[in-house]
């Protein structure tokens, strides 16, 4: 159903309220489809992916950022550049691990949760689980394999949503000398 | 699933490629669900309904236009008022009728078809038919029945989009005096 965006001069800027209602339309329709939550989270992380691949080159586009040169760039570049221009906020980013392969993204207000209340026997309905599909996906693009996990979900009890995102392996990117495209090898 | 939102002060402002996705992703979905196009189409035009009827409160609040006086007026905020605050495009507002209950909107370029390619089985999909649901659920809030149409669909053969819409009946607005709120009756 998909086909490569056009690359668009214009910046256009919309309120967010119908892609919030267009969400929830969304997150509906798959629990009328889906009996388990569980089968919920996965399909929203599958579809999350799937635009993810599509969203990074709309990004990389109009962003223009420079290349991260580590993972700390890259979680603040996610925080600044992309949540704000997508979802028209920017969250924390904190909890590093040690290592700086770990850490969270803090949503204090999550832009999704505006019209929603989540029926009781959806305990385990991880609403927001799109995001993390939407930046596994267009990390993956950019040859970063991380583990994205909803942790806290404010359409739950959590006041806060909570996004976990472990860096777990750094694809070599060669270039090929004929197509002048990219690709991400194992390293 | 829903609950109402809460005003917002602050007028967020984002791209509009995580909508045309997200839209792009419901509609894939319903083609999985729905093996007729007919069904799909329908589908579309009630999840747009409800849309429509929760939207028409945040419009109401963000843009202080004030009441409009005939449906010329109407389809003139529809077009250079919400659908710039919600899709980021302004339609051509023509083909009156004499009697100046119908109208078409004409959009050149279709903001949900970014990235959509139909296939060639779903001959009948009018793709962006949610559009008219929206219409139709918010304009029903404000005490207008209006028959909204999708003639032509830029995802199809046809170069433009263009929105039908034919102002049924005008309900009458009952104003209770204890509860402040506004009922529409017939009228």
């Amino acid at each position: 159903m998909y086909q490569q965006a056009s690359r668009r001069s214009e910046k256009q800027k919309i309120s967010t309220e119908l892609l919030i209602l267009t969400y929830g339309t969304l997150v509906a329709q798959l629990c009328e489809d889906c009996e388990k939550d569980e089968d919920i989270n996965k399909e929203l992380d599958k579809m999350g992916r799937n635009i993810g691949t599509r969203l990074v080159e709309d990004f990389l586009a109009r962003s223009n950022v420079a290349q991260c040169r580590n993972f700390y760039e890259t979680a603040e570049v996610i925080a600044k550049v992309a949540f704000k221009m997508y979802l028209g906020v920017t969250p924390r980013v904190t909890f590093w691990s040690q290592t700086g392969d770990d850490c969270s993204l803090f949503l204090e207000k999550n832009p999704l949760m505006g019209y929603v209340e989540i029926p009781e026997k959806r305990s385990c309905l991880l609403y927001s689980n799109m995001i993390c599909g939407i930046l596994k996906g267009a990390l993956k693009m950019v040859c970063l394999q991380v583990d994205i996990q909803l942790l806290q979900d404010s359409a739950k009890d959590d006041k806060v949503t909570e996004i976990r995102m472990k860096l777990m392996r750094r694809h070599r990117v060669v270039r090929t000398v004929e197509k002048k495209q990219k690709y991400c090898v194992d390293s």
